[in-house]
């Protein structure tokens, strides 16, 4: 395991290098296609990091798409990686929304008010970012039987998600453990890194998900 | 630090022992003085239990009022215990809306579907359940400043939060540390326990919280 040190200086750009494109197992309509929609939102980020591929070492016991479409305990393994072709955009409205809502203080509800706080201009609630993440799990990693935690450590903040933030994950397996108990399931360790449009990281934790067994292969 | 294994035996009620009652310092409106608001919800939870009181050991430093009201870093120790007057009810409309925005998957979205799943049930997101519970801690921690968390540790979901649940917050300072680089705050850690209306923890986890220094002393 990394330590969080570690984890906070993983160059993205060299883990891109690593592992040669692959074709689009996981394609998501971010709205690329539709003319209106993109030319009415900002895109800093260049052109060549708007899609990005499921990069994965071979999988065992079953076709490279299979594991790719619907991943069991078996075809994990540490190493593997999985990054969202969607992205997530955010915006004012969305973060006073879930701030009202769930965390009502003065930096999540509005822009003039904020100013006079610690964070000094209006920012999303920790919370809104771990939920707008889950949006994109469910879209990236392609676990059989969906996505299901058990718990998660080392959730940090390492700066805020602003009005106007396109979000993205990077996720990597770095552990797989078969369950004594429950032969028809186990644990998959996965570090997972929210990025901004900067590829900054703005939100990074490690999750505990259940992983189901092929069945044929379950006690 | 207690450990995990530690954390998962308190045993609530003999905690409650131990803190003679105080005065409501931080009473929410629970609707509990609105016969037509209570009459129309179900309240499992034994009378004796609907409130709470807030302990607190002595602060140093400032009177017992200010340090319940408006707690600064010198305000805080290890062993202080907050627990939430405010109670959250979560129907099962508010768990599919949640589920449906930021985590779609069957056992968030429909009773009949979810029958078929893993969960067997209706049950609430775990994130779902981290904002829910970021709720309870705004109306329970009386920090200076607000709730400004930069990480948290070891988040657990032992049992679901399931539709008609009632939840409240238990809350333990564990650690209280200034910070060397920053004279004005510190770092406070927060055991934190989301409980159902049966005393079940639905969640725990250690919260990383910035605790300001009162301003005159301040550098």
């Amino acid at each position: 395991m990394l330590t969080r040190k570690q984890s906070e200086h993983i160059d993205y750009g060299i883990a891109r290098e690593r592992h040669p494109p692959l074709p689009h197992l996981h394609r998501i309509d971010t709205g690329e296609n539709n003319p209106a929609f993109m030319a009415s939102r900002p895109r800093k980020a260049p052109a060549s990091r708007r899609s990005r591929p499921v990069a994965m070492p071979p999988a065992r016991g079953c076709s490279k798409e299979t594991a790719v479409d619907k991943a069991y305990l078996e075809d994990l393994a540490p190493g593997q990686v999985f990054t969202s072709d969607a992205r997530t955009v955010v915006d004012a409205d969305a973060i006073k929304r879930f701030g009202g809502e769930f965390d009502p203080q003065p930096w999540h509800l509005s822009e003039t008010v904020a100013r006079s706080t610690f964070f000094k201009e209006l920012v999303a609630s920790g919370w809104h970012t771990t939920a707008l993440t889950m949006q994109l799990i469910i879209q990236t990693l392609p676990l059989s039987g969906g996505i299901i935690g058990s718990g998660v450590d080392e959730l940090r903040w390492p700066r805020p998600v602003r009005p106007g933030d396109t979000l993205r994950l990077h996720c990597e397996i770095i552990d797989v453990q078969e369950s004594k108990l429950r032969p028809a399931h186990g644990t998959v360790r996965v570090r997972m890194t929210t990025l901004n449009q900067n590829d900054q990281p703005v939100q990074t934790m490690i999750a505990n998900l259940l992983a189901f067994r092929r069945p044929e292969q379950a006690a």
